[in-house]
């Protein structure tokens, strides 16, 4: 079998999906470097400067910090990271590292202290000669960047990449976390930032917290009036809840922030969020949502606690069937009915209004990524699905889309194998591509 | 392979078991439908109109409520409902359904919009020729139903039954949860019904619990009450542990309770019991328990704790073995023994006086199944185990059994292909029909 | 295939494994009974005199406590636990049993009611000729025993076994918890016997902990004074989160300690889990640490927690590669880089000084060993990780280190098969070898 596919029929509906664009719809991409189709100087750059799952995965093989943050050279931590890699079968950092260097660099030898040397030189050779982010996007076929922006920036970026017709659409993402954690919290700025950030094309804003505030505390009821603005604009809220930051006072005071010594937060999750989503419910102001979580103590009470708060909303995604259910289909549909009189102008019904995010940071494995399409499934329609993001600080995390969707193939046909679903090639391989593509880019109205 | 059985042996343990009779222990059926050998309308009256797993999840598809619970006909429901039909694969609700239409229509296209008009059509047709209450329990062969009462019930319905002779025995269950709710719980009047109930034929009592009571609240000592009389009259005591309901008090206050906005709670469960189990067993009046929980992340703590409080219990269940060892076998296994002296006139073992139960609603599918199997068999004795119930308002939810039969068959196999349990198909298969039947019937004393 | 051995690759680095020593680095072993080379009576003596899962596995199959802990004659009590041992496949209680017979005694058919008398005929013939526990220790070539002992014991039968140079090290382990729950902790006595303990060979605490407790109580100070001691003689620190123990009070009041009431507790373990670590590691005094949790709702979070506080540490592992990494290769791989200065006198990489500890007690089942190996594999260094224990009371439970190396190699071998680990056999089975066998015994500077 190929890679991560566990049947010829997960590989069939593999090649349906394999070739659709990508819409990264939450990224840390520096929206710069795409203005300026910024060019690497070496793979220490593109891999090993800002990424603090490889510099986590080293510490944990107990490569000195000298090798991951220090004053080691490019080359000895690129090394000391090939050298620890064989160590690390099996963790996704190991399996993304070689779905890369095949992917960009078409290499398919392992990495490990012995093909150091061998593919530094081979690797630096190709991105001084021709790699640049935007070969990149092309390559990865990346249709829209989400990315994630302080509220008071100026989106110049966005600005200049928008102007010049840039192949891949760039929209910011307005996340407000630091100035909620002010003593007075500005909402009439923030507000004004908002209205700015959605005239630049934003939609979405991101919150990242270890737990929803407190009911009637200040900075409860300022993410309260986001999610109210977003309403307002038809925005998605994103949510990312649960982690528990820079635990290691002493190395994360040397670091600073970002740098692998963030963990998976033990504060209860599912209350606060249903108390949170009723609220805004009430007074009918509930934005689409979209949830992620850190810890999988509550993923099945989180992924609960969203399907009492679904409800119509006006834009219908594809909908699979046996035959496939376009929006026509579904029309038609009506129509052979012909006793039923069924209203116009709208459609029926498809679409998740709020979203069980697929599996994050910690999570991001072939573990989470099962866990969260089998909850899902199991609890709502995975049909309605928006599928993966990349999250990342990095242009050639691209491969973890396909990682994803290859897990999801895999997922699909076991479950058609077994009958839990139908053994129908037809409508396993639309529901995979209605996941990995078409489900986001309605839920995003492109 | 067939539906949902994952190798030969799966197969070939399914055979043992299929032809089995259910004894559904813990059902919402109205008994006077049964009494009354009620004839549905149609399949919108059958499979619509009280099932909020079906509403749930036409709500998470983004149908609008006019749809489910609104003002829309029968027809344009259950149209929504099989239109989005298709984004559910893999839900429980999907293959229930399916099985559904299978078994009691002998239906095997798939549903969806396309197909909904043709379903409605021929399904009405047989509701309205043949297909009755009684004609589906005996199409299921169903021995016993135990039904969920308010213990102010007359119970006429059951006492009629009981008086027809009817081929399902139909047992009322004593659910007191809305007067251990009110200010002054009223114990004498509760006690009063206890004994009627038990007049007639009533063996259980049952708890829906988001959380037990905290201890020497006035809810906490009539719980225990209740226990102390379930124990007098070998009741057998069920408690439901978890759910957090009417989330959504928009719309749960536009359609009343048990309308799918009930959702997994996140209290901690496990102390709580603890402390209540060892209560009743500090004076020896711990009852038969079956704990069902719903928010999974507490299930093997859980699980772990009952085996605290198993105790020795009068009445064996058939025991299986290399050889099959039914009490008899047990006896003269002893008399084998011959060194040995026994205690005559009680049997050895064979029953696990707590029961943890199957898994209970948000959790009952292929996913949740699987495991409570697994965590039962690694902690505990699972052949002791006393299977599936349907838990449900619907006379059609009876293909319940058959879905998890098959789980249960392709779980044996599968221990049994890796080694984890011994590869003999007649201990898997005895197994097999101990759990599906046997156990059941002998802790019910039937 | 064989027993839990699930393809004939799992096959093949089983046969790369199965005869490696054992390093068993936690266990409840009686010194003395190594010491004076001890023989059993009868194997009720060897398997359920003192064996609390066993007792546990009865009671939840409802066998009196008279033939449990009770009067009952030692066969009376072996017929009982073979009388319900067939209700209880695939626990790992049925699961050991068997592999003991087979392993020392040859016997191979199941043990049941009908069996018991043949195989309590047999094994205790086989009791009286052959068996002693030194000749268990041969079989099994358990090549270092840890013991558990308090501080004050005096370490005689240690002292005497290294005397005699016996073939197995036997260690004594200092686990001071009774005295961490006196009123006033003579933490002075306690420093004395730790530097005594040391002395005699000792390198390790070992502490069960219902929770870690609560910062800047006498309990908690008491803790990191111990840890901090650790650090300073170089030991491992081994930290058991999660029990609740003697939690029927009734029935442990009868039997005293260890019997089988003791359960998974609920208490939230995470957060003051990284208080601690974080505490040592600010003023640079954190020891090597072994965390085990027994509730594995808080496994991800606790496993996780671990990786932000793992350092570079100056022993490295055996570090396996494509082609196999040995400290020396790594070293060759250094020069073969070339332009690569490296410090010199230290290997870069290799272990992890803070283990998650394998499956724990009431985790200890394919189930949990399985779960405990992909958290690891998917949150960090699977290539660093110590293996298995026995955490036993008998000398027979050496086959748990069998059933844990095919469990990992099943592992192994499934995870190479769907492409989540490169499907490299000498890759694979020096991993296996590693986590089997040498990381232990470098971890433990062996």
């Amino acid at each position: 079998m190929s890679h991560l596919l566990t049947s010829k029929l997960a590989e069939t509906l593999y090649t349906s999906i394999e070739g659709l664009p990508i819409v990264d719809y939450h990224t840390h991409l520096p929206a710069d470097e795409i203005l300026n189709d910024h060019q690497f100087e070496n793979i220490w750059e593109l891999w090993l400067k800002h990424d603090h799952y490889k510099w986590r995965l080293m510490r944990g093989c107990g490569v000195e910090e000298k090798f991951i943050t220090g004053d080691a050279s490019p080359y000895e931590k690129f090394h000391a990271f090939a050298s620890i890699l064989p160590l690390a079968i099996g963790n996704p950092v190991h399996q993304w590292a070689h779905m890369e260097l095949e992917k960009i660099f078409n290499i398919t030898i392992p990495l490990n202290a012995e093909t150091a040397e061998g593919i530094w030189n081979q690797t630096n050779r190709e991105l001084s000669d021709s790699t640049t982010v935007n070969k990149l996007l092309q390559l990865f076929k990346v249709k829209l960047i989400a990315t994630t922006d302080d509220p008071f920036d100026d989106l110049s970026s966005h600005k200049a990449i928008a102007a010049k017709n840039h192949p891949t659409q760039v929209l910011p993402t307005f996340r407000p976390d630091k100035h909620l954690l002010e003593d007075k919290i500005d909402l009439s700025s923030l507000k004004q930032q908002h209205d700015y950030f959605h005239a630049n094309g934003c939609q979405m804003s991101d919150h990242g917290l270890g737990q929803i505030p407190a009911p009637e505390t200040p900075q409860y009821e300022a993410l309260k009036a986001i999610a109210q603005w977003n309403h307002d604009k038809g925005w998605i809220m994103q949510l990312h809840l649960g982690p528990q930051r820079k635990v290691n006072t002493r190395l994360s005071g040397q670091t600073g922030p970002d740098a692998g010594f963030d963990t998976i937060g033990s504060k209860p999750q599912t209350e606060r969020l249903i108390h949170f989503l009723n609220d805004l419910d009430e007074s009918d102001q509930l934005p689409k949502i979209i949830l992620y979580n850190l810890n999988p103590n509550e993923s099945p009470a989180l992924c609960a606690a969203l399907q009492n708060f679904q409800q119509a909303d006006s834009r219908p995604l594809a909908l699979p069937n046996g035959r496939p259910l376009t929006p026509d289909k579904l029309q038609s549909g009506r129509e052979l009915a012909g006793q039923a009189k069924l209203q116009s102008g709208r459609e029926l019904a498809g679409q998740a209004k709020l979203q069980y995010g697929p599996a994050w940071w910690h999570l991001d494995h072939v573990r989470g990524i099962r866990e969260q399409l089998d909850i899902l499934t199991s609890m709502s329609a995975l049909g309605t699905h928006i599928g993966m993001l990349t999250d990342s600080r990095s242009f050639t995390s691209y491969v973890r889309h396909d990682y994803y969707r290859r897990i999801l193939c895999s997922f699909l046909a076991e479950k058609a194998q077994t009958g839990e679903m139908p053994n129908d090639q037809h409508l396993l391989s639309q529901t995979a591509q209605n996941i990995a593509y078409h489900n986001i880019k309605n839920y995003l109205n492109l």
